[in-house]
């Protein structure tokens, strides 16, 4: 069964034709500048990759292209568009409505869009790929799959802030999480690995975002990102954890408003503000070898702060059986992966350095062979679960 | 030698007369309501309680009053003021510039004056405090003891904040972390307890405002508090660690100002916002007993924070020999101290329920006797430290 997965941005739109009992990727792709100009990265089945400035004014030319794309001409990979089964959406925010993922009905609507306050750049795109995917296939089910669904099992004492509880039942101040999909996943793919039951699972996804989740017998029992994805690790341009008192200081010292700091906090700060070379680990690291002092100190406080909550989140899991690397720099940077771990023997985390360094595609082991805690590097996939789900719930019908 | 210890505060003066060779208070207490009407708490060698209303228009006639009555009537522990040789003060903030504590010079007051926008509340009244000391008391040498100097240790990628390195560089922004005399006189105490070589140490000074200290070698590598003391642990009234995004939430939701929000987390949240109850942990700690669902939640999120840093500053030291409580909640509250070490008996954190729950006085260890990490209870003494880092600069004159 084929399954168009989407992920609606304001101004981008990544879409995934994928055959879920194969698992295969027909087609994927990423529409960008959308009512600005309009660009498309196109790939077929992972081998012919193409990009074509097309004018999409608003996502529904977007979305027309894709499907138009898909069906015409030279880069058809389906027949009519009558293939496609069903549409998976990837939803940023459930709220706490939503612990799983759900057919797309009037009332799944209503609660996505009363959401958008918690996720108000993020939520109003997503509506509005469903709607325009209502208009142009008017007969296909949608599913929606959430970024916050997965962390809905954490207990009170997680989630909760020590804020007046009143904030909590009135205005929803809590902390959510994300990347559930994700911790979804490759947490799941570890706990086939380990083979056994009672599992404890740490998991780190670690892209241009960036968030870990402990896991508990495949259950989200803590994570890293809050209220909102600012929160946590240090990112691509974003602080993670941070005293909230800096926000009256900058305003004080620079004059600044709180939302140009909350701004400065997700996209001037984490790699590329410490850098001050890029927000991507590649050039850092580079620039590192090189001898650059703040590229060095960069890493160490990426590595340091992942090291931080791997050893809470061991306590807070009582132990713990793998630790997972997943997403762009959890899969490719071994120095993160390797300064991480170091300095952790003594818990039985021992990382095998040569195995650490191999450049391997697919889920790998690369702890010493007889070390009691197992280290993964695991490759996400989020528009797979997507796919997956989405079929679980159209077939039902 | 006798020495006056002084804690300015916007509205209150902490005092005590201390023998710094016998270690004894010979009178201790409290002006509160300075500016307002005024009142205060004095007790002679900690067995006569006194409370006096008396106007106390400024600092001024506070500071005269602690000195009259030190001096006149049945009230008297000294007979002249000349008996005084030094007073030390309490300083919340001396920035990256005082790395230990210093006799007050001009240049020392100019600095104290520079980091005012570090500490807008608390820097200003100290400085009152020494103006008023250099006027009542001329010929006395002052001393300043800082609460952020113990931490000046840490290495940079532990006190950097993610943020545009510019910032640090321009505007100090970065983790300063507070309560040093306390986390210094108690990791010193615990390593004279150990009696060892390379001694790796966890403070918890949990009082009404807590924080944690990783200490290695009896030099602080990490501590909880950052920029201001907002940062970290669920405290009375303070949040500790919270998504900064909540900041704009909060502006959005409910139309709160950026300083009423500041203020909301660091007067109304932490204990008294979760319970509903009070920022005093006894009364929830019996609304718990009495079945008060808030209430518990309450403890499990303080002691589940405490227990998350402890693991987390584990890692960072690669392993722990000691973890020392101290403070009011940390010398009393066998409750949370148990709940914070519980589950962490694989890693060698072993509480012994009966020594915990014991009431003593004095330094004393809780951990299972054939525990390998030491687990005590050290009751702090900021006072002394003050005292005798006084009485050591003026002797070397």
């Amino acid at each position: 069964m084929l399954i168009l997965v989407l992920n609606a941005g304001s101004s981008s739109l990544k879409y995934q034709l994928i055959n879920v009992e194969t698992a295969e990727v027909k087609a994927s792709g990423l529409c960008e500048r959308i009512g600005i100009d309009g660009v498309m990265k196109h790939e077929i089945a992972e081998h012919r990759k193409l990009e074509i400035d097309q004018p999409m004014p608003t996502h529904k030319e977007a979305i027309e292209f894709v499907l138009n794309i898909l069906t015409h001409d030279d880069t058809k990979v389906i027949e009519t568009i009558d293939e496609i089964k069903a549409i998976g959406h990837r939803i940023v925010h459930g709220g706490e409505y939503f612990k799983k993922s759900v057919l797309i009905t009037p009332d799944v609507i209503r609660k996505i869009e009363e959401l958008i306050p918690l996720a108000p750049l993020h939520n109003p795109a997503h509506l509005l790929g469903i709607r325009i995917c209502k208009q142009l296939l008017p007969d296909k089910p949608n599913v929606a799959v959430f970024d916050t669904a997965f962390h809905q099992t954490m207990p009170e004492e997680n989630y909760l802030y020590a804020v007046p509880h009143e904030d909590y039942l009135e205005h929803h101040l809590r902390k959510y999480g994300f990347h559930g999909t994700s911790h979804y996943y490759v947490s799941n793919e570890a706990i086939k690995m380990l083979n056994k039951r009672d599992t404890k699972v740490i998991v780190c996804h670690l892209g241009n975002g960036s968030s870990m989740c402990a896991v508990k017998d495949g259950k989200s029992i803590d994570t890293t990102m809050g209220l909102t994805p600012l929160e946590g690790l240090v990112m691509g341009t974003r602080s993670g954890d941070i005293d909230a008192g800096v926000i009256p200081y900058l305003m004080d010292r620079k004059g600044m408003s709180p939302d140009e700091i909350i701004d400065y906090l997700n996209k001037k700060s984490g790699i590329l503000g410490v850098s001050g070379i890029s927000s991507d680990l590649r050039e850092v690291l580079k620039a590192a070898e090189d001898g650059d002092h703040r590229s060095k100190v960069c890493i160490e406080m990426m590595s340091n702060r992942i090291k931080k909550y791997l050893c809470s989140y061991i306590g807070l899991l009582g132990g713990v059986d793998a630790i997972c690397f997943t997403a762009g720099i959890g899969e490719n940077a071994d120095v993160i992966r390797e300064k991480a771990c170091a300095g952790l023997e003594f818990l039985g985390i021992e990382i095998d350095k040569r195995k650490n360094k191999k450049r391997e595609s697919g889920n790998r082991e690369i702890n010493k062979d007889d070390a009691p805690i197992k280290i993964y590097v695991i490759p996400t996939n989020e528009e797979y679960v997507i796919a997956r789900d989405t079929y679980n719930l159209v077939k039902k019908d």
